[in-house]
């Protein structure tokens, strides 16, 4: 026990490097993402998420001959099993839409029979990148009553999940701002879902595993629920005249966290609320514009409050009023986060397994009683 | 960047403490295993299951009372909703069975609708006890062809479950064999199953979703596997004459790994094996006595051949072959393990909630190239 004594809980794990990595390198003083080099700006502007899947998983971004490749497998991977859809439509329609997916991708995993790591994880991972927007499309039918539907290959990954999701045609203009979202949500090293998927690989479980794993923590409110506690607390607030009123009452005076604010990495913006900010500038119309006033004058009043301790706002607070605008309810917002952090996952999981695997066993610090002498049922108070 | 480049990567997380707990003391170098203080030993010849639900759940084994309110509970506990069986029953008859727990455990997570936290947290902890009980049991019933069966209320966790799983009733005596079973794989601190539920609870997900967390991770061969593992090798070896051939070839010549030996954590003798061992030695009849004594002559050679490593039987050495004697079939032996584990599972996740919830966000080292320039796709080679 003399080791343990010593020892000290590393809460959070904060601090602790749980791997090394080539993907995502964040520098959260100078609010600083980069994708395996290239700055998250460069590649929300100007390449698409399929490009971006290349990158990710094979390192380097893509010649046309390899693009068109990823996207061939992309497009011959919507399918999934009859049963995986009946298993969503079986479930209660009011379902949390996570716990919906969670279950989608789990029963998924009863198909992968054998799963060997190290063969062809890389091909695997865009067959599941595929099927989880199948997954994710059919979300949001099933919850709507609607029945389910199969992305149609096509051009592009985001334009054929739009269209699968909403059964109607979009504009190139709407195809590309969803996939930016892709882009943007698409790695953020290793927050606590990646870490969840991480673990499970670390066992040798499936791929298909990893992502029901990974989902299950993406599904708590500290963590992938964030864009939708940030949309709803603009629907809250209803109107760009009483943000002041709000904030005064509500975080002020009544302490409460202001959601879409702060991050445990960024010290300063969150360069990806930046871009998100400036696209749904452009894009919000209607009701999605006035949700677009509240935040910013929101954000006005919450980078004063919160300045000294360095709390800015973060992804999840302008995202959803983007996704709001292309169409979809708020409840899909965690879905859409975990639709496109599929490929950060996987890449996180391949990258572990192909090249610094270990068996992830922390320990827990005993500190509870010492030796105790049983006392039988009949003897007991 | 300067920060980063000192840090070390925690390989397996080994050494690193992720929670203090006051549920399981192990002494690695003395064999020693203890839940809440009381000998493991202790444990398994004197309580029950249900004692040490209490135990672990609430800090100190029941007085009769407090053992009847449990009971109680897991008694009004095993119903659960229709459409968790018929996500069962529709999935793939040849999934591997804990693939099928964690699709049901899925499925029932879209029943927790808003779950909250330290409101019931010990409570609804028993309530998906008795519910993993169904699934479990529904797992060998739907691979079987049969249909499914909810366990019945009655005097003993252990008894219910084997009658709802083989439908037939079993003898006192079977029934504490299967109830020294789940108190002895109830809890090993935090390996990465209960890790994967640590991490999933840090974010204040459901509890279901835990239990779905470790479930991917169990399902690794590197896990929650290693019982499978050593039946079948004592399966492919076949006859006790055999074994010292098949030890030379395919151990000492072939340098594999010998399962269901060697530990993490133990660098002696797995204080459960032993216990495993004494039952299986009193209950192995026919082809079941035939691997105990296949076992047994291995345990002689790999405990002589690997004495300089330290490397000893574990606990899934001999479990298998106690379980193959109770009338499982070995694809059934994971499944047993997470009904037993589910305890453990959900007494970390309470005591880390409840006492030192923080959400788990750890680092990954950056390794990767440094800043590029995009280079568009058409100026690619």
């Amino acid at each position: 026990m003399s080791e343990t004594e010593k020892a000290e809980v590393s809460r959070g794990l904060e601090n602790v490097y749980i791997k090394a990595t080539s993907l995502t390198y964040i520098d959260g003083e100078r609010g600083i993402l980069r994708y395996r080099g290239y700055d998250i700006n460069d590649l929300a502007n100007n390449a698409t998420y399929e490009e971006v899947v290349h990158l990710m998983l094979y390192g380097e971004l893509p010649n046309s001959e390899q693009l068109k490749r990823v996207k061939d497998v992309l497009n011959s991977s919507y399918e999934v099993p009859e049963d995986v859809l009946r298993v969503m439509e079986v479930l209660p329609k009011d379902s949390e839409p996570v716990a919906l997916m969670e279950a989608g991708l789990a029963a998924l995993a009863t198909h992968e029979k054998e799963f060997k790591w190290k063969e062809r994880d890389r091909e695997k991972a865009l067959e599941i990148i595929g099927k989880v927007s199948t997954i994710t499309a059919n979300v949001y039918r099933v919850k709507q009553g609607l029945t389910p539907r199969v992305p149609s290959p096509g051009e592009s990954y985001a334009k054929s999940f739009l269209e699968a999701t909403f059964s109607k045609s979009f504009t190139s203009q709407e195809s590309s701002m969803m996939d930016k979202f892709l882009v943007l949500y698409a790695d953020h090293e290793v927050p606590a879902s990646t870490t969840a998927a991480l673990v499970t690989a670390s066992t040798l479980s499936d791929m298909y595993s990893c992502m029901v794993s990974a989902i299950t923590a993406l599904k708590g409110p500290l963590h992938g629920g964030a864009m939708e506690a940030a949309f709803r607390q603009f629907k809250e607030i209803g109107d760009p005249s009483k943000v002041d009123d709000w904030f005064e009452r509500t975080i002020v005076k009544g302490g409460n966290r202001l959601m879409g604010f702060g991050h445990r990495v960024y010290r300063t913006y969150d360069p990806r609320g930046k871009i998100f900010k400036s696209m749904a500038e452009v894009a919000a119309q209607g009701e999605a514009r006035k949700y677009l006033e509240i935040a910013e004058k929101l954000e006005t009043l919450g980078v004063k409050h919160f300045e000294s301790k360095k709390i800015y706002p973060n992804t999840d607070f302008y995202a959803g009023i983007l996704m709001y605008g292309l169409g979809f309810p708020d409840f899909m917002f965690t879905p859409l986060f975990a639709l496109s952090r599929t490929l950060g996952w996987l890449a996180h999981v391949v990258e572990y397994v192909d090249e610094q695997h270990r068996l992830i066993r922390p320990r827990a610090l005993y500190v509870g009683p010492g030796k105790r002498e049983f006392v039988p049922l009949n003897q007991r108070k």
